[in-house]
């Protein structure tokens, strides 16, 4: 069973029960504004990822500043997204297994749904499962542009695989999936831009040599929220791909504030709320969130606004904040906010989002793909 | 929503969906009724921590098999427990805030509930709690006994706490919660049992004071899988709380390893059931579970059974593979099994668990509070 939202509409923020994922909307809102006129700007279309937020309500706002649609990175995603009635699912991703592909199959039937591979063989077994649904399925070939992840080899192998995908009487060629994941987390931005000035290099190449064998990209999707002014600059995508930008978190914070970039631009929207369950100690307090409430794979959250005070560790339900300031410490039953280290596997801990707006619960949003790892 | 399980009673183990956790029953079954056994042996009793398995059929069973009751962290997985059929359950934490206080409260009208407190003013929260709900809550102190995490000092302290416990209308005191969980991961057991030993002398010295103000102890309770056996037979704990030893981790696994202890105990009884989903070069490839399908908080998973394969790195969707062995290297769509790094995050992502036997499907359980973080 989802479990109880942790809040009601109206309620003041200070009632919300924690730990909980508060959703600043201003700042959301504006971020989400952002990225579509700057897309806009640069003339290519907008399918943000939905793997950050797994959230419908989020994707209809993406979709009416006009999105195209959205990536998903499973089949069992695209499901929950479609059922929520987004009509265009891009699954950025590849689906093995005769169970998933006669799921992405079918779910073809009721909304575009597109996939990628990077294997013949698996080429092959998508074919033979849009033939038992009885539709047509669009197919990209991914391509290893530097993130050293899935996808062929740029050039040559990547037409061949192409030429496969459409000799096949159930799918279509749909374009590359050129996305540079390594790139967004390099720390310099001319380090960046050397990666992704590479990638478009790999996929200028591939496009060559599709062109040559009179195929047509209707996608060249990549991008993220690092480096998405450089694809969309760089006159070979025509699909950007972002999906933290909605949020921000604590690593790519750390990016932009470096570069000195993009610091007045995406702002922190998602938070943990969070609560003072122990203070045994005036330099050190526990709150009641740990493991469970946020992922720590790109370090540790950081306090919002709370200048001497820091999470310095977390076990499975408690999250040890280090108090430096004498002035500035918070009581036993205080609520903090805590800044998400990576916000994609953290909003999957979660069944809600709370919408804030003016120290109130706005809204209150399920997590619809909270747990879709099929 | 939650997800569908992954599998049907009966399907055999290579038809179901990944990734997915499966429990090796056969292994489960064997850790449950060896610490069952242990626990008679040395004559106390034992409440396994139900953070670890968030799972009443787990809970059940380890209740049939002797078990006075089960220990939760937070209210919302108590009342998940307690609305599935469990009579018995301590909140092993402190509660605050009058939102939770009232639901725990609450939850004492229905069930055998207790709770941990570490300060005074959240032991007036507790008693304002339980005389609104009218029942009496029993409430224990916890103690720091060396983990350095929540809890008061031992000796005169706690001794005071319990006074003021004892003092309230509402309230019951009823003994002392002393988990020494930073014992539990030292590798060492030299080490281990040193630490264990400080603590033991703590909880006597504590048991000494209550003994002269006229307070006793319903419980004694603390001790994990690493060190039950020194707590089990100290002579002043006579509750046990351990819980990752219904399933084993690849942390623990590590300690015994390395103990050459209890190599023959524990088993690993839950696995992460992955696919290969993409295979690029011969010595990568790529799993469909990344760090939405398993924490990486102590590490990263172990490949079960594979000899040559090793994870080195996780993405939210991708666990990279690399194959050393060129021999035995798995295929596209081959299944394997990832031993957790840490159990009990990585069970929080999953809505089932997977029982095998023999191959097949034998059980299909909920993770009854999955997401209970309130």
């Amino acid at each position: 069973m989802p479990q109880p939202a942790p809040a009601a509409l109206g309620d003041p923020l200070y009632e919300v029960d924690t730990p909980a994922l508060i959703l600043d909307l201003d700042a959301f809102e504006a971020n989400l504004q952002l990225l579509a006129t700057a897309a806009q700007a640069a003339g290519v279309r907008l399918r943000p990822h939905a793997k950050t937020h797994k959230c419908a309500e989020i994707a209809k706002r993406q979709m009416a500043l006009g999105a195209i649609g959205i990536c998903c990175q499973k089949v069992s995603e695209a499901e929950a997204m479609v059922n929520a009635g987004i009509d265009n699912v891009l699954v950025s991703n590849e689906v093995v297994g005769k169970a998933k592909l006669d799921r992405l199959a079918a779910l073809r039937k009721r909304a575009w749904v597109g996939v990628c591979a990077d294997d013949a063989g698996n080429v092959d077994d998508l074919d033979a499962a849009a033939a038992r649904a009885g539709v047509r399925l669009p197919v990209l070939v991914e391509i290893d542009v530097g993130a050293g992840r899935c996808g062929v080899a740029p050039g040559a192998p990547a037409v061949a695989l192409a030429r496969h995908i459409a000799s096949k009487e159930n799918l279509e060629f749909a374009g590359l999936q050129a996305y540079q994941g390594k790139a967004q987390h390099i720390r310099g931005i001319g380090e960046r831009r050397a990666a992704i000035d590479k990638a478009v290099a790999m996929v200028r190449e591939t496009l060559d040599g599709l062109k040559a064998a009179g195929l047509d990209c209707l996608i060249v999707g990549g991008a993220g929220t690092g480096t998405f002014e450089m694809e969309a600059a760089s006159g070979v995508y025509n699909e950007l791909q972002a999906g933290s930008y909605v949020f921000m978190d604590a690593d790519y914070a750390r990016n932009l504030k470096e570069d000195g970039q993009f610091v007045d631009t995406f702002r922190h929207a998602l938070f943990i709320h969070t609560t003072v369950m122990s203070h045994p100690a005036a330099e050190r307090a526990y709150l009641d969130a740990g493991l469970k409430a946020f992922s720590v794979d790109s370090g540790l959250p950081t306090v919002h606004e709370l200048e001497g005070a820091e999470l310095v560790r977390a076990s499975d339900e408690h999250g040890a904040l280090a108090l430096s300031n004498p002035g500035n410490r918070p009581k036993l039953g205080d609520k903090l906010r805590l800044i998400p280290g990576h916000c994609d596997p953290t909003v999957n801990l979660y069944d809600w989002i709370v919408g804030i707006r003016d120290g109130r619960v706005e809204a209150l949003w399920e997590v619809t793909a909270r747990g879709a790892l099929a």
